[in-house]
């Protein structure tokens, strides 16, 4: 058995836990603006876990920075999609080209899009904003075979790790985990199912639109990965992800281990984003205070995978949006961004309580 | 009986219906974006909304613009509030100097916000931004008396169909009601009763800060109110606005008719904006066609008035946001706005999968 290589170890010691003096400053600063104390809900529980990550009591957001890593997965070949293969290499043009939905959204928003070939299968034409990282091309069949070898899950790992260390050197506040790639609600779906103990139906769901026939297939594809790989929670999350992960998704664990290190703020995408926060969780728990949860998409087990990590509304921080998404690219993410800048303007300008004589009434 | 005066019934006959053909070109083109088919979720249904009530195919909803009506009521000594009543003008008075959420939202949307003392008890003192109507300072207790007099209801709904018009001459594309008043949602939860059915246990709920047994005492005002006065939802709703409603409540009420008689959306805030669109429903069946739900607060009540109105997700029309929000003001419409924006966005930038050979892959 393989154990972790120092440095990655050496970065998930150095994760900071949430700092309780500034969140408890913004907290404070919340219930002095004029307006009913709590009245503005999920908004306050966001700007506080924003100050607890980041240390600061009046958090920024901007430069968000939006890592989109891509890459194929050999269960593809299993009919666990409603799309062929051959569609994540022309989404990364797409990408690249401005026309995807993330690709207008990080315009609209200002952020930076950083595109990763993480291991897409064929080929991507060269293009200058284009990050390749030539580890393989395509993950392989999780229901057969592990997704990557040790060294390649090492090699994604590093490399989400370097883009996340140069975009923070060039001004990073917000860091958002976005990925691309046919076939990898099935991973999540097992790495799900690992991480918060739910079986296959319900960690699978109708992912870009599959029938209930074709998600009950998907789900025995799930059971077998499972049956295959044989790890659990319990195991070495280097080695889950190796065996039940994907290219894509490790870049996705090192990036947010990272971010993370750094006091980034992370917020979380769709399922899949969502399920390399797992992984990076359990490789160091002190994740879980920097992550923020964007939205909950269409697929069950997201919902389950936000309980895990206590992105809900019984551990205080709900997820944003609920605007039923099922795309990933980071889209629901950017949507999500407007709030944060709106909720820090609120936390700025609006009057305290004790300017104005509501201090008196307040109940 | 009074009847309603006929320039009011002209404008409430004038409101046109969905425009099906623009609601179906943005479905089809919806459908040919480079993403699975609805993976958008709920902002595809608001981008369908929007066109099929603006008659657009490409809507742009800047220039936004928010009337923010303020007005006391005088059902708050019964003691339904966490606040004393005289919040209200004070609160006018952050608005206008800036400080208040929704004068911080409206300055980072880049909406115009109208202040409007559609009834405020006491001084508000003379500011160039506000605008008096001078019918009367605070609405009756709609325990014991009706709300308005018929000719001060008649006044304050013209005063809103005035205001909107002027504000549409000026520009706007976009309308969000918004409202501010110490004891308002007494009257909200006694017209959702009215409308919805539902009985004041239903309606009732927090407000901005109840202990239950200060719910349990108002939901007891309002069935005391429900009671005296005897109305319907088959009672003229004109009738049913002077006994239950409130000064600003009935100049969202014309602001509302007449922003849906020129085919301009209108943004629902929370639940007294939502509890002025039923009433304008009740008047004019066709408003609901030209109605958005920015989210979905806290109050029970705000629910079962949305679902009333069909903007939930059982009519393909879920709100937006579920920010747990309970503030009121127009805050929740004015943080969804950079959704309907980026939605847009999406829209007229995403690439056509008929430009590319995703078309080729669709399932």
């Amino acid at each position: 058995m393989h154990t972790i290589s120092s440095d990655i170890a050496r970065l998930c010691d150095s994760i900071p836990p949430a700092d309780a003096t500034a969140a408890r400053a913004v907290q404070d600063r919340l219930d002095c603006l004029a307006k009913p104390r709590g009245s503005l809900g999920a908004l306050e529980s966001v700007l506080v876990r924003l100050a607890a990550s980041s240390g600061q009591l009046y958090p920024t957001v901007a430069p968000v920075v939006i890592l989109l890593a891509a890459a194929d997965h050999g269960v593809a070949t299993e009919g666990v999609s409603a799309y062929p293969q051959h569609i994540t290499a022309l989404m990364v043009e797409n990408f690249l080209a401005g026309g995807a939905a993330i690709a207008v959204l990080a315009r609209q928003t200002g952020a930076r899009l950083l595109v990763v070939d993480a291991g897409v299968r064929g080929q991507v034409p060269e293009h200058p904003a284009l990050q390749r990282l030539n580890i393989r091309q395509g993950s392989g069949n999780i229901a057969r075979e592990p997704a990557m070898q040790w060294h390649e899950m090492l090699a994604a790992v590093r490399a989400g790790i370097a883009l996340v260390e140069t975009a923070h050197q060039q001004g990073m506040h917000l860091f958002i985990p976005a990925e691309m790639g046919i076939g990898n609600t099935t991973p999540a779906a097992a790495l799900t199912s690992i991480y918060t103990g739910a079986p296959a139906t319900e960690t699978v769901g109708a992912g870009s639109g599959l029938t209930v026939a074709q998600q009950q297939h998907k789900q025995a594809v799930v059971v077998r990965a499972l049956d295959r790989a044989a790890v659990s929670a319990l195991a070495s999350p280097w080695h889950v992800l190796a065996e039940l992960g994907g290219l894509e998704i490790a870049v996705l664990v090192g990036a947010i281990l990272a971010a993370a290190a750094r006091r980034v703020p992370v917020l979380l995408d769709g399922y899949i984003s969502t399920s390399a926060a797992l992984v990076a969780a359990a490789a160091a728990p002190n994740v879980t205070a920097h992550l923020l949860a964007a939205h909950c998409g269409a697929e069950p087990g997201h919902r389950l995978a936000l309980r895990q990590l206590r992105l809900d509304t019984q551990h205080g921080a709900p997820p944003l949006l609920h605007l039923n998404l099922r795309l990933g690219e980071g889209a629901g993410a950017a949507l999500a961004v407007p709030l944060l800048h709106n909720g820090i303007a609120l936390l700025q300008q609006m009057a305290l309580l004790d300017d104005d004589p509501l201090l008196d009434s307040t109940p």
